[in-house]
């Protein structure tokens, strides 16, 4: 029975490397799990059927390191990846961890560690490109504040698309085949964080010289963090042409920021995303981006790093069964999706103007009077989560 | 010391007529208060120091009622309107009411129910226009859903942008003067409701077949139904050139919609969010959209509708007593806001790579070390706020 | 396949008469759906398999109602319940609809509402006591404030114990077998109501001169409401002796009170609170205090009583079923649950003192490196409720 | 102006040594400040007006130091008390920041976990005395679960209260003149943490062996982590004669845990709290348990620290302002505050049942139609707090 759910590299799972690697160093606790190799998280996950791993340039190489410490932590880690066929389809900048970060990267008020993080930045991306991957993320997590007159936001956000256009310049003059994927958040670790969520960065990125470089790399605890529908943002981002890459976890409402293992917290919105997922076609990775709990040793690192490719795996099966029900077909139709799906008013302004039953001749309370039979078709989709049909 | 803070028309106050005239009616309660007569509610704004009132087509005409009787309120109306010399800068359309909405307007599941609302919105349209508005606000209250299955979102986006693209083909065939406001709100009624804030918004108008003609009208309270900064997301919205409405209230915190008069609810963003329009130069009315607690009388009506325009005056004066400071423009330097404003690599990439003291040679440790001194520049805006500096 | 999880009295599932009969009004939204006849409620839920029905005194008998048309609606009523077997295990009163409760019942400002609000639940005791409940629930929706002048919260505490008092020596005068069950909820349509959370009730109960009389009724989307973790407060609550009712039903997360059907929500949270229920021996009926959707017509309301009851007894079995592997035994006790059930000093305090194993001598850092193998119980929690193990 | 706001002794006010030497480490960030030496914070503390210190045992030694150490650290610290006439009224201890703690301190599953946490918690208990402190504070920061099955609540709430009776016992044993406050936090860096507001903090006291030495310490921020109201969690504590300390400090919002300087976050209830307080005589400290944001210097701790007193004394000179307002009596008994300060049946029950007036003769109508006339008495508050009247 279990074979149906073991992970294979087709599947495209991935891993940041300070997911399995987190120490369990929390706001009121020291680290409870030594550090981890990087190589060892390469190994242990191919083993476990993951496709690839990602990383932020100081989980690699510690802040400061010298360049031969640099090439060497590189170069076994590239052998790992050979060894093991392990891709690394992404990577991203830390621009958070060290105190000079503290107001910020790219929108810090300080314009020299505006610059650093720039180049710090323009240099992980060189690395990233070596190293295969195709998309850089950026988190922009302490590009914010805590309040009213520590920023400016409209000036803020000039600095952050200076900061943008010029990497999308980079990446152009370079001739790389990157594209950027900005992940919102809506707060933790600054009281109120600069592009809150998708949408807002959504829109921030149609304001770039290079929007088409640009989109965005979800999160479902961020989203839920703001009591917002995570697929229903996904479904937004993807109808604009901008899912990038995507970062699946779980985190039980609105909170501190949890990174739960992929199934835990709300069980029935990571349903309903891996439906929308796959039936949209996306093609991206599916990068789990959490955190073991702190209580665990390392049995409990890998077993929540099997947990998540699992539970996607469960839901994928569910979602499949759910669409080819005959009896989820006819319910779907009961309430309607296939009318969601005709145009409104393909006879345009005009014919709609012209047609007395649209509004003269419309029978409101008849109308009114149809049920849109949800209940049935939700329960359907419970039924089918929980393997009852 | 009170007249300081008496509203003239030139503050540009509006009040829906749905506000004053709400009668308490709560999804655990009749309503409290009886109907109240538009033209009384225009004449004793005008009393008040308004400038204007805004209006759903069936706050003025009763849903379905017949020509005659639609033309004799609409002249009656404007007859209220000729004698205080109010104004009507923006109306809207009510789809969320009547039960043929109950599974929305421009993306209900029900083919003509989306035309019946179209035809709706345009026939209110041309009225908006005919009474003098110039801008036409569309909160869709019932856009979404309760269950995953009863919405795709992406095609239920097709609709959505069907439905603006119509109705921007209307106002430029008619040769209107008026511009659409969309106005996000995360949830309720819906469990979720699409285009859930200001980011979502503003990044759908961009897939528009005529963006320009679109932008967002923001209520207060509704970012904050999401945990988000009010402020920021004004902020971004005038980045983005859409600030084109705005909702003001009060709310306490993630619940219920609570609509509270401006200035309850987070007063801190209150005075924050006075300071960025005046400083930004945002011309619009300032609109509250509230409920008076339905434990009041009329008394509470107009001491509410009073309280709503004194609270943004007083915080007004507050405001640029804080900007004009000495005291605080030494602490916004000392928070290197002047930093904030200055381009990050205005020597352009290769200026910036070419830089060693942008990254080789940045001494790390004694950037971190600097403070950003934001206490001061917060304890100086609270101390502004409550009036003892 | 689906006979398993078909109901029967047995399972003692019940629900309030307002729940099937929720018409759909909404606080931007008028009636979807005609009222609902309470006899007609009783035969579809005795034929869905329910166990019983509950009532406010409104749901039965329209406010100020005559005499003998209470007498008629009554007699009705019962021959109903006779006629199939259906019993009513608990009854309440209605203080929050009228607008003479505006300001509450029992803690209204204005004492003679107190007064008609104490006449008028004493009143419902008779009848629930003469349709055989031996719960009397008391939800306080309207026992609260907007805003922090408008309510003396410790002089309402009086007025609140005070009205308890009074009701506890009705029934204790009176002879009657009925114990009462406060339900907390933390806002809406109050901005803030008295005793918002589990807790807050159970520790008022005990300043009660009969506090071996009150007990709690807590509602699953209540707590939510508050991101409290729903089966924590069942469990505290069970603790105490006081879990007297419970009200099931489903809420996704931080927002307006939405009464999903049990299941739909967070379904994690569902099975733990069935798992307990189940292990703790909970012997009251499970009731369900829902609102089906007010898209849908009366398909979905009966769609959604089967669906609430038919989800429990899924999550009932899955529950089981966990308990009863032996590979969760194992992972109980390598998450030593096992100790958590020893005393910790059953030595006594001298003991403790005295032990040097216990301080001075403890290994602290190999106590630190135990693994608490978390991770493992909850993925095969996971398991058993998606049925994959 | 500004010396009617100078805080002395007088006042109360004290501080963690924890707050003003919190370090800015965060989730995502490492420290941006030096350690504080405990001697410096005394004596910055008093200078600045300060009442008094309080510490977690690892804040002035070390965890692990050895016993030469403690006693000349111990001998320092007291110097420094000495020499500035500073108080250390409260006392506490960390168990939460050592990786032994991860599944929590009283409540651990690891028997022997448990047994270390209550010998640290009682060692210094000792020093708790010796330094002069009558308040002991348990923070269970550590006491609860990410998961459903890591944790059976009614065992963790026996072993949680046989904690307490031991500690209870000891005191009690060695006469110390100390009681107990339990601190409540809903969640962070639990995924739920026990006893998670005022209310189940209140309510587990009622079961301990001891209940008259234990009572509450409630924080701000902690509470409105919850959405819940936290001036009406106060006054449930005032009425239940358990207010023993209180934390004092700013949230903005459901959130990670901000603790923010007091004032900061919701402006609006921390006016009331502090009328609450006043009004209510509570003598205890006023004690400040807060983080000076980590983006800031030294400078930015002790601006803090000193706008955490000033804004309280500001907050308490526009209470008694309001209170002494004959407007605003006269608004308190138009919203009938005096009527709530009357028992609701001084007639007993059956004064109550005879009385036709109080049901059958009652007008409800003209009852409902009364104004509360909340919103005047609101606005009134509002222009005390923002000093316009």
């Amino acid at each position: 029975m279990t074979e149906r759910y073991s992970p294979t590299p087709g599947d495209k799972f991935t891993f940041g490397l300070w997911t399995v690697g987190w120490q369990g160093r929390d706001p009121f606790g020291d680290a409870t799990r030594p550090a981890l190799d990087p190589v060892e998280s390469v190994r242990r996950l191919a083993d476990l059927g993951a496709y690839g791993v990602t990383f932020h340039d100081d989980d690699l190489i510690p802040f400061g390191a010298g360049d031969s410490e640099r090439e060497s932590l590189v170069k076994r880690f590239r052998q790992a990846l050979d060894a093991t066929g392990m891709k690394v389809p992404m990577a991203t900048t830390n621009l958070f961890t060290h105190p000079v970060f503290k107001d910020g990267g790219f929108t810090a008020n300080d314009r020299d560690v505006r610059r650093f993080a720039l180049r710090k930045t323009l240099r992980n991306i060189d690395l990233a490109v070596e190293l295969g991957a195709t998309t850089y993320v950026a988190w922009g997590g302490r590009e914010g504040s805590e309040s009213g007159g520590a920023k400016d936001v409209r000036i803020a956000l000039d600095r952050m698309k200076e900061a943008f256009d010029l990497l999308g310049d980079y990446v152009t003059e370079q001739g790389y085949d990157l594209r950027f994927a900005i992940e919102p958040k809506p707060n933790e670790p600054r009281g109120d964080i600069l592009l809150p969520t998708i949408g807002h960065a959504l829109a921030f990125i149609e304001r770039l010289e290079r929007p088409e470089l640009v989109g965005v790399n979800p999160e479902t605890g961020h989203e839920q963090m703001a009591g917002l529908n995570f697929p229903h943002g996904i479904a937004q981002a993807l109808w604009a042409g901008k899912l990038f890459h995507i970062d699946l976890n779980g985190q039980s409402g609105i909170k501190y920021d949890q990174d739960l293992r992929f199934g835990a917290g709300d069980l029935r919105q990571a349903f309903w995303l891996v439906d929308l997922l796959e039936t949209a076609g996306y093609q991206g990775p599916r990068h789990f981006d959490f955190k073991p709990v702190r209580t665990d040793g390392f049995d409990g690192v890998w077993e929540s790093a099997a947990g998540c490719m699992r539970n996607y795996l469960i839901l994928k099966e569910r979602a499949a069964a759910f669409r080819a029900d005959p009896a989820v077909r006819q319910a779907l139709r009961d309430s309607r999706l296939h009318e969601l799906a005709q145009p409104t008013a393909e006879d345009g302004l005009s014919g709609l103007l012209a047609d007395r039953d649209a509004y003269e001749d419309f029978d409101v309370t008849a109308a009114a009077e149809r049920s849109m039979a949800f209940e049935r078709l939700d329960q359907l989709a419970m039924e089918h989560l929980l393997a009852v049909r």
